[in-house]
């Protein structure tokens, strides 16, 4: 069994909470100060861990193992979001550290961007081969619209080479990160092997109708959007519980009624809605009933409904044998403290995951908070974690 | 029967209608250059007529008769909304000259900023004795922020006294607008004599929940504040038909989720919603109602909901005596195209009822579009209601 220096890893990640430190947790927006003092305060980290450090032309940085392999990849990314947690994804990276530390053969790795302050994943799908030139000449900050050129140029990264897969080199990848939300610690366990990242299906419905006054039309005459869109919004709650799977989730993040004031009958209502499930044939349930709604709606409504998909992802499915070692050893060092589960958020480990295995361990969030500067976890959480994560790692590469 | 001078009463109201034009509508905020030229126009007009003009301290015009009794007074506003129809309270007022042409013995007025660019309905309610001068201090424009001192000493104003109601000159108030509905235009009728001007009751419906990733939180640990008004708001669509009365409006203005992405659990949702009636022991009934359903909703939902009135106006009930005189003057020149009907939006006649025998005549709006610079109105259709104002006034007065 790999011994890991707890101490140490959470001195690390201590260490790391007083780059861009806020309140309790930090602020390191993606290619900030803050965020390149942090990627070369892990590179220093890397070489002391004996790793070669690199950072590439997207701001990934990679620490490689100098002896033989196989290897594991293990990582994670070390920017936030905006005024968020200490642990996040800097969780995942730092624990690659510990895993190098305690001598298992592992190349580390923080991928630029997967908060999107510029493109959402950006480091990863460059590294998998999925970011053309043209895709970074268009991207710009969604905050204050640097362009992602002008936001290398000042980081110094515009034109070091991009890093990409090294065919053959990696036996698969390993992302640990916090739960971001309740399950654990509502059923009082302390890891979760994660089974697979949640597909996500974001769509926009447009429902139109005849922008009115609010004093001047009858009931009967009216063409109100947004009243066609509340009665579909409460036909969704009650049909969809008979056809969703147990760990499906579908959430109403917007409702835009145009043009939004106290005495006009809206006359076009907008809504944001997304659906979550691991399970491609259980998303493909929920769809057909709720394009079954929507036609429904546009028999019964004056108000035409367009349902338009925004993005459509995949599932991620974690590799079953990585999720076999982890979960071995998350009954040896936490004996029935621990589950499997889905993430139904996404991490890079679903972009990692189409060129290699990929598997993530969970540790919980204490009272669910995440992207907040409140997020925390409970100190002998992390270190049980990085000691499940490190004894999955040798059984799986049958250390 | 009074002769009107159909010709020269459309020919003002296009003459107007050039001031502050836009598109085929007009641009006259409360106060701007455009406004104050409609004003100046207004006085010139009104002694053209034989009136005797003055502008009062808030703006409001008021041309005097300058023969003896008894009095009515005839108006509405010359102030419009931005961008927004050529006839709205300029009908009204250009009526009231078409009236004092044909010999009638009324006072023209047009009362100041209706159209609420500052405060709503303050020249009515200087008027009647209703706007301290602490609320002129207080007030401000509403889209771009100049206080309404600064704007009233811009225009010239300040300083003005402020003109109040002459005890027992007045034996009532006419006011002729257009419908901004579409219930006379689908009746094929051509003159709607007002019963009375709603009462409106806006509310503010405030639901708390827990604002939750929308990936980390299963459907059983949700407390979604979104879902909970959408439930309300279906429950609401549902019942208040079994109570309302045959007039009553409800309105949801506008939905707004917090933190409002697309990926994030509502923690808040805050609904504008709004009801409408004449007749104060329906809205009663639906008032408890809707009490009774957010009632429910506190005893089923995990969010709470509180309900907060906003504004709370009673209904203004049309002058019977006057209601008659133009009903049967509608009758003797339109028979059988006209109708009593209630008016579903707020006017200066409501502020008028306050203090005096108050009534009002509809003319149809096209498509019943209001607000807009498409509104408009047939021009036989202007051109009977003022014959059927003229006809009504002079037989409430016994002329």
């Amino acid at each position: 069994m790999p011994q890991v220096d707890t101490a140490r890893f959470l001195a690390d990640l201590h260490e790391l909470r007083q780059i861009g430190a806020f309140k309790t947790g930090v602020h390191r927006p993606t290619y900030s100060p803050q965020d390149m003092e942090s990627r070369r305060w892990l590179m220093a980290k890397m070489a002391e861990c004996g790793l070669n450090p690199t950072i590439d032309g997207i701001g990934n940085v990679l620490g490689r193992h100098k002896g033989p392999g196989p290897h594991l990849l293990v990582g994670s990314h070390i920017e936030s979001q905006n005024e968020a947690g200490w642990l996040d994804g800097a969780l995942g990276v730092v624990a690659g550290l510990a895993l190098a530390r305690a001598g298992l053969p592992v190349d580390v790795a923080a991928w630029a961007d997967e908060e999107g302050h510029y493109g959402g994943f950006i480091g990863s799908r460059s590294y998998i081969g999925d970011l053309a030139e043209e895709e970074i000449d268009r991207l710009s900050n969604r905050y204050h619209g640097k362009t992602l050129r002008q936001a290398l140029q000042e980081a110094g990264l515009a034109g070091k080479p991009r890093l990409t897969v090294e065919k053959g080199r990696h036996k698969g990848f390993l992302e640990m990160h916090i739960e971001q939300g309740t399950q654990l610690e509502s059923a009082k366990l302390r890891v979760g092997v994660v089974t697979g990242i949640v597909a996500i299906r974001q769509y926009k419905l447009t429902f139109t109708g005849m922008q009115d006054h609010a004093g001047g039309t009858t009931m009967a005459e009216r063409r109100d959007a947004g009243l066609s869109a509340v009665r579909l919004l409460a036909e969704i709650d009650r049909h969809f519980p008979t056809v969703c799977g147990p760990r499906s989730t579908w959430t109403t993040g917007r409702i835009t009624l145009d043009p939004g004031a106290a005495s006009i009958i809206p006359g076009r209502a907008e809504v944001l809605f997304q659906l979550r499930d691991v399970d491609e044939a259980i998303i493909a349930r929920i769809e057909e009933r709720l394009r079954a709604l929507v036609q429904e709606s546009n028999r019964r409504e004056k108000c035409p409904c367009v349902l338009e998909p925004v993005s459509l992802s995949v599932p991620a499915l974690c590799d079953p044998a990585m999720q076999k070692a982890l979960a071995e050893a998350a009954e040896a060092l936490a004996p029935g403290a621990w589950q499997h589960m889905p993430s139904g958020a996404g991490h890079d480990a679903q972009y990692l995951a189409r060129v290699m295995p990929a598997a993530m361990l969970f540790v919980p969030s204490i009272n669910g908070i995440s992207h907040h500067w409140a997020e925390d976890t409970k100190e002998e959480d992390l270190a049980l974690g990085v000691q499940v994560l490190a004894e999955g790692a040798a059984r799986f590469l049958d250390l």
